[in-house]
């Protein structure tokens, strides 16, 4: 599944990712108006973008928050790019994260019904309650490792001895990393999220998840920055990223133009 | 908020939650073939079960798994809820928690589409993240502190470097239960989810917590006991806690009978 993405990149010579967090408040006002307006939106930027983009990533929350009909606009959404670019990579951003069979649940709406190549997941819960998410051979899980925001290191940022022989503390973030890389992946279908606004941690990251594929959101409105994020984030083979943007694109005066450029911006750089 | 909670307590001489976790799979064969198969079923159990509950708490994985048609169910049994036991505690067990404003919109859904008056969140992006949560007075946020499931310690259990002032070093559930007791409880509207399956650590939790209420999964299917809940887990004012029963209660063959046995036995405890 991570060959999907790898693929897409080398097609479409990027690594972009575009965020369809579809806001409803910050819809242009045709839109607003629409029947179906976040499908209807989202529908429009994927026709600007599509040819520039190698995942597009609608976060959960936009969508739950207008109820049943947001979540089936979402499906409108995902029904649409998978009849007309079925080779582009799907991420929920949804964050979750239950105990064991709970999780089938989720498993069932976000790979079945919705039918996205893949999920954001939490770690705190470990791995044995993420078995659910982690048997789909066939479908990718990102787990949370170093988030974006201001406040991440609250916890990520604790320093904690990672096994009884380790003398050194590690912080969170890389215990996770390191975690995931060497246990959690064992059918090779895990990515990690790794904040651009954190390109010192991203580098550290680097070293220990060998070639794994992070997700990077952070870039664009959070400002991170483009080049550090190539130059400590890129593996072996020069890719390994997903780098995401979401309102810097989507409400863009012109999202194709924004798109184009930051697709271009990436490449520059790699 | 926790107020509405503690009255329910006394008025219904109970601390059981019964968790309506619905599988659509699990329903009897009458109810799978409703109009609203997860809405009647819960409105079943509920008239069954209310006289003997403070609080319900529905799983949102069961409901997602039947896309939007699931989450219209869940709608019609909060509606039904507000209706007809509008005194009863209502906790959404969606464990969510993404970053600053894009909680807004699970603070939409979960708090004013949906209604109710808690919602259990993951820790690991910090206070800053959660602040949209944190800072809606009216609400609880219930904190994932020490989980149920088997491999919970996997990350949960990892423990902190002494530092200056820190002599013996400190489990990250432990971390979390007193930043979340002394930091992110200042509008006095946390809890913490503490696991049945793991009473000593709940009664280190309690230490640290003060009275702040705990929300205890694990009782029944996963067979965390009763009798050391009440031990370890009572607070100053034999309360500050919500046991939560599942599968145990909602596919028992007599649920109202489920439901008074384990309200019985938890008070026999008290």
């Amino acid at each position: 599944m991570s060959a999907k993405y790898e693929a897409r990149t080398e097609a479409a010579k990027s690594l972009l990712c575009v965020g369809l967090d579809s806001d409803f408040a910050k819809l242009p006002e045709q839109f607003k108006k629409a029947e179906h307006p976040q499908f209807e939106f989202n529908k429009w930027i994927i026709d600007e973008t599509h040819e520039y983009v190698a995942a597009y990533k609608p976060n959960a929350a936009f969508y739950e928050a207008r109820g049943d009909a947001g979540l089936r606009e979402l499906k409108m959404t995902m029904e649409y790019l998978q009849m007309e670019h079925s080779d582009i990579f799907t991420i929920f951003d949804a964050k979750r994260a239950d105990i064991g069979n709970t999780n089938n649940g989720y498993v069932t709406a976000i790979f079945d019904w919705l039918g996205f190549d893949a999920v954001t997941l939490h770690p705190y819960l470990g791995r044995e309650a993420l078995a659910p998410f982690l048997d789909r051979k066939d479908k990718i899980s990102i787990i949370l490792c170093r988030t974006s925001n201001e406040g991440a290191g609250e916890f990520q940022d604790l320093k904690l001895l990672p096994y009884m022989e380790v003398i050194s503390p590690e912080p969170l973030w890389k215990i996770v990393a390191e975690k995931v890389a060497n246990e959690w992946n064992r059918n090779g279908n895990c990515m990690l999220v790794v904040g651009a606004t954190y390109p010192e941690e991203m580098k550290i990251i680097r070293e220990v998840a060998g070639d794994m594929t992070f997700l990077v959101p952070g870039i664009g409105a959070q400002g991170g920055n483009v080049s550090a994020v190539l130059k400590n984030g890129r593996n072996s083979k020069g890719t390994g990223l997903i780098i995401s943007a979401s309102r810097s694109v989507i409400f863009s005066d012109t999202p194709r133009e924004a798109a184009t450029t930051l697709r271009d911006k990436i490449q520059s750089y790699r």
